[in-house]
C-alpha cells in the first residue's frame, strides 16, 4: 500500500513520499521538526487535502517533541506550532480541521506539558489519520459495487492514496475492486496543466499494478464515443447541497461526453466534501492560478512569452450529469436537492464542526 | 502576413519559417536544393499538408536549377529529384499531388532540358501556391459572414497560415473578419500532445494582433458552459461523402460539448480535403503515434517511462455535430448525404485527379 504520510515512531520523524519529485525519483522527506513539516506543506511536497491535514497533525506533534520549544511557556509554544503549521496553505479546510482536533484533545485532556501533550497530539493525529483511511476504504468498498468485471474505466488528476491519508476515493473504487479480484482497465487523463494524472495517478496505478494507460484529456472523447469506456470515476473538492461538484478543471467536458454517449459518471468523495450551505455551482469561487502553468513545463517554455492565458484550478459539473454520488455514507442517486440530504446531514460536515 | 513557404527568385532559393523552433525563436530555413528541401519536410520545419506540397513544388525547381543534376540524362534526373521529394512524407496527399502536377506540365511543354523545365516548374509552383492562398482567402470570406462583431470564438491545433502556403483556413476566416474590420476575441487550445495550438496558433494569431487567449484543451468546456464561446471553427484532415470529419485529436469533444450548449461548430476545410469514395467515419484509420509524445514533453519526462500511452492523432466527429463546413465552394449546411455533393463534386477533389 503506498503511505504519502507515516509517522516513523521509532524515529520520531514524519516521513512523506516526495510528490514533487514523482514519478522519475520515488524519494522520502524526513521532517524532524514543525518547521521541516511546514516547509514540506508549503513546497507541494505533500498535497491533497486530506494528506496535508494529517501531515500538519502529525506536525504538531514534532513541535511539541522538539527540545528547542521546551525552553519557551508551553500555552505559547502550543499556539505557536499551530499557528505556523495553520499558515501553510491558506484554502485547506482539511488543515485547519486536523489543528482544531488537535488542540480541542489538548484541552479536554487538560495536558499542560510538552510531553503529556505530545501523547495526546500523536494519539489524535494516528486517529485522524486511521480515520481518513477507512473512510476511503468504505467508499472504495461502495464504488467497486458499481465496477463490472472486465470494464474499462476512465479517471482524470490524482484522487488517490497520494492526495489522502491512504488508498483514495476514486483510485479507492479501483483498489476495492481489485482486493475484490475483478479484472478491469482504467484510463488516466494526463490532466493539463500541472499534470496530477500521468506524474501522480499513472505511477500509483502501476505501485498496485493495477492495468492503466495514460491519455492525453482530450484523447477521452473518442474513447467514449468508440465504446471502449464503461464507467467514469473522479473526486471532488467541493459539492453543493443540490449536487453541482467542483473538481479539477476538465471534469466537466467528461461528463458532458459521458451523457452523451450514455456512459455512467461517479463522483467519489467523502461527506466532508459536502457544502450544505450553498446550493448552486455558481455559489463555488473558481481560483485562476498563474498563467506560466501553461506557458512553461518544469522551466520548458512551449507557448510565446507573452500571449495571454486563462487558467481556472477547477470546474463545475451539474447535478444531471453526474449519475451518482459514491460516498462512505452510502451511493446517493439519482443526483437531486432532495436526495443528497438523505445520506449528508449538516452536522456531519467538516465544516459545521 | 505570414508567408511559411517563400521561393526567393533573386537568390535561387527556398526560404520556409522553421516551425521547429517557433515561439521561442523566428528562424528561416533557407534551401539552397532539393537535398535541402527533403530535409526540412522529413524534419517537419516545414508541415501542414498544403504548406508541405508547395514547399516540395519549389524543390523540384531547386533540383532542376542544381548544376550537380546537370551532368545526368534529363529525364532519368527529373524522375530522381521527384522520387526524392515524395519519399519525405508517406501520408500527405498534396505532396504527391504537386509533384504530379509540375510532371504534368513539364510534360505539357515538352521541356527536355534543365533550364525550361525549371522554368515551367517555377511557373506551376508559383501557380500551386497561389491557388492556395486564394482558396484559404475564399474560405475565409465565407467564414467571416458567420462570426458577429463582439463574438469569442474558439480554435484548435493549427489550420492557419502556417499549415498552408498562407492565409490558413480556420484561422483565414479570422484574418478574413479582420480585414472587415469586426472586433472578436479567439481563445486557442494548446492542442496536447504536440501543442499546435500554443506554439503555432498562439504565435500566428499574436502576428496579426488578433485578440487571442490560451488555454489547456481541458478548459473549454467550462468556457463553453460559462457562455463565453460563440462559435468554435477548426481545420479538417479529411472529410467522407456523408460528412465524417477526421481532425487532430480533441475535436470530437469540442463539437459535443457546443451540441450540449448550443454553441455553433464549424469546420473550414478546402474541396480537395473531401474524400467523395468513402462515407462513414469507420472507414477512416486512424493513425496511432509514437507513446513517448506523452510521455515527455521537450525531452523532459512528465509520467512514468513505462506507462502504457494510447495516442492517437485523430479523432472522427460525425454530422449531426457539425453546424456547417465552411469551403471554398461555399457554406455547407446542414451536413446531410445529400447536401455535400451540391457543393462538392467528385471530379474537383484533389484525390480525383
Amino acid at each position: 500500500m503506498i503511505e504519502s504520510v507515516v509517522f516513523n515512531k521509532e524515529k520520531g520523524r514524519l516521513e512523506l513520499l516526495d510528490q514533487t519529485r514523482l514519478p522519475v525519483e520515488t524519494c522520502i522527506v524526513n521532517c524532524q521538526t514543525e518547521h521541516d513539516t511546514a516547509m514540506a506543506i508549503v513546497g507541494m511536497q505533500v498535497r491533497g487535502a486530506p494528506a496535508i491535514g494529517v501531515a500538519a497533525a502529525y506536525g504538531i506533534v514534532l513541535g511539541l517533541n522538539n527540545p528547542q520549544n521546551h525552553e519557551k511557556i508551553f500555552a505559547s509554544a502550543f499556539e505557536s506550532i499551530c499557528d505556523l503549521l495553520a499558515a501553510t496553505r491558506p484554502t485547506a479546510v482539511n488543515l485547519f480541521w486536523a489543528i482544531a482536533r488537535i488542540k480541542e484533545a489538548v484541552a479536554c485532556a487538560g495536558s499542560s506539558d510538552f510531553a503529556s501533550a505530545a501523547a495526546v497530539a500523536l494519539h489524535k493525529a494516528d486517529e485522524i489519520r486511521a480515520e481518513d483511511i477507512e473512510m476511503c476504504r468504505t467508499i472504495g468498498r461502495y464504488g467497486a459495487s458499481l465496477l463490472k468485471d472486465g470494464d474499462t474505466w476512465l479517471t482524470h488528476c490524482n484522487a488517490g492514496a497520494l492526495a489522502t491519508a491512504g488508498y483514495g476515493t476514486a483510485l479507492g473504487v479501483f483498489r476495492a475492486a481489485q482486493e475484490q479480484g475483478k479484472k478491469f482497465k482504467v484510463f488516466v487523463d494526463e490532466t493539463r496543466p500541472l499534470l496530477q494524472g500521468s506524474r501522480l495517478t499513472a505511477w500509483e496505478l502501476m505501485q498496485e499494478k493495477i492495468d492503466a494507460t495514460l491519455i492525453c484529456d482530450n484523447m477521452a472523447g473518442s474513447l467514449i464515443r468508440d465504446d471502449r469506456v464503461q464507467g467514469i470515476v473522479v473526486g471532488a473538492d467541493r459539492i453543493t447541497a443540490h449536487g453541482f461538484v467542483a473538481n479539477k478543471i476538465g471534469t466537466y467536458p467528461l461528463a458532458v461526453l459521458a451523457k452523451y454517449n450514455g456512459v455512467p459518471f461517479y463522483v467519489a468523495a467523502p461527506d466532508s466534501t459536502f457544502d450544505m450551505s450553498i446550493k448552486y455551482g455558481d455559489e463555488i469561487k473558481i481560483e485562476e492560478r498563474d498563467q506560466d502553468e501553461v506557458r512553461y513545463i518544469g522551466g520548458q517554455q512551449i507557448a510565446p512569452k507573452d500571449i495571454p492565458v486563462y487558467n481556472p484550478a477547477f470546474d463545475v459539473t451539474p447535478p444531471e450529469l453526474i449519475t451518482a454520488i459514491i460516498t462512505n455514507k452510502g451511493i446517493i442517486r439519482p443526483i437531486y436537492r432532495d436526495t443528497i440530504p438523505e445520506f449528508i446531514k449538516p452536522d456531519q460536515c467538516r465544516e459545521a464542526k
